[in-house]
């Protein structure tokens, strides 16, 4: 640490303010990609630290080398906890990180309702050890906005996963009490939403938000919590919410192998919550 | 995000090196101190994110807004573990926090060995609300290198907590096996030892070569983790050893109030490891 003037080096810095005073920053070996889509500001670039890196309107959605805290979190406690998760549906996800998971299943079908075919195409390019999107036969790929892809659809899903960005920008929907009214309406008996619900650090007033409603829709609504190093404060916040699964009975013992974060005693501590976020969401 | 020469305002940053490439920056509105001591480079900077910030040698140590993530996870397992720490070391912990963690419990005394009086100085001054060290009657304060002072002790205590910086500097003894050996001379039967183990992302050799010997050298030898976020990561590890206190059963029930991070749950989650971890750590 030190007070300098920034070298030539350092100008080709990417920066994601976590708040206005401070942030993470990661030096690029190389711009892959930069370009506005008819959505956002879609970049990727290359890092000795954590390999390429997706940002879209300069936050960053997923890096090669820590992917898989985030999918595998965002994924697993809601497909290892019901029984027979057949059916499955992931609203965004264009990176493909959440299909890789989800695909480790024996799944007969996954639908991904995606609003920007640019994050797709780009991902299938610069990231393409992340689920071949378009190739697997079980998977239906569609680029909606999932709020009026949900509305305007007859079919019904054993776990239904938001893997949508902040709720600013393209995802502010998804994060509102009417567009999980429309998803119950498209939930099997048994079904389970689980999402990404933003860090407990800096998005405490949405988390409070959506603790309120989904505590009021379903029987059982939880929150977990698992480490991703490169989001904003290092801990990301997840959602659990079902009419007749619990995660911590229903929990399947039958979890995929070859998983780098999760496990089964993982699944049971991410439910454990500080006594800052209990206190929080009530 | 964006690509663009840095403004004046930026030039006021100070940043945290996580790799060569990547880290943590912050704006200071205020570098309220800055000098070296004997052993390190100490500066105190004031943020608007996490108010007043400790570095050394160019690390985040503590932040006013989250160092209880770090102290609270630092002190509470090992010490609502013990039936009835009254005697208390501290190795290391001159900004004061961990001893505030250990005054919570009706201990009959806490040692605290610190190298650098500097540190405790500069702690006093601006960051006054962790523990009034020279105050509390139950404080023994010696300006001592953690390994020196453990030597030359003749007494034994209940709870030992290593609140070292990393193993660069004048802390690398602290993360050795010899200095172990010495500590375990001067534990209570029922003692314990426990102390921060790294980064389980950027530190992962550090950990398993301390894993290797700690094993070896007590009956229960445990990691845990929780959030620290500032730190690299954003994700810190712990070591827990003990003859004869396993975390997982004897954790007591009378934890203190008004903490912020640490309760029952959390205590059994921080024992749950990932897969990687657990892969890494045999």
């Amino acid at each position: 640490m030190s007070k300098r003037i920034p070298s030539k080096e350092e100008l080709a810095e990417f920066r994601e303010f976590h708040t206005p005073s401070c942030g993470f920053f990661f030096r690029a070996k190389k711009h892959l990609f930069s370009e506005k889509s008819v959505f956002q500001q879609i970049d990727v670039i290359d890092t000795d630290s954590f390999g390429r890196v997706l940002f879209l309107d300069g936050l960053v959605q997923t890096t090669e080398k820590d992917e898989f805290f985030y999918h595998e979190m965002l994924v697993h406690p809601a497909m290892a906890s019901h029984p027979k998760p057949e059916e499955v549906l992931i609203i965004g996800g264009g990176d493909g990180g959440a299909l890789k998971e989800v695909l480790r299943y024996p799944v007969k079908s996954t639908t991904m309702a995606e609003i920007d075919a640019m994050v797709i195409e780009v991902c299938e390019k610069h990231f393409p050890w992340l689920a071949p999107v378009r190739s697997d036969e079980r998977v239906e790929l569609t680029i909606a906005d999932g709020s009026t892809f949900i509305q305007e659809s007859d079919r019904e899903y054993d776990v239904i996963l938001i893997d949508s960005s902040d709720p600013v920008g393209p995802s502010a929907v998804l994060h509102q009490q009417e567009f999980f009214w429309r998803l119950k309406d498209h939930l099997k008996p048994a079904g389970i939403i689980a999402g990404q619900a933003g860090s407990p650090i800096y998005h405490l007033a949405s988390l409070r938000e959506k603790s309120l409603f989904l505590s009021q829709m379903f029987k059982f609504s939880f929150f977990y919590v698992g480490p991703v190093p490169t989001y904003p404060g290092g801990t990301w916040s997840y959602f659990f919410v079902s009419d007749e699964i619990n995660p911590l009975q229903d929990a399947a013992k039958d979890i995929p192998r070859g998983l780098q974060y999760y496990n089964a005693e993982i699944h049971r501590a991410a439910f454990s919550l500080p006594a800052f976020l209990k206190k929080e969401l009530g």
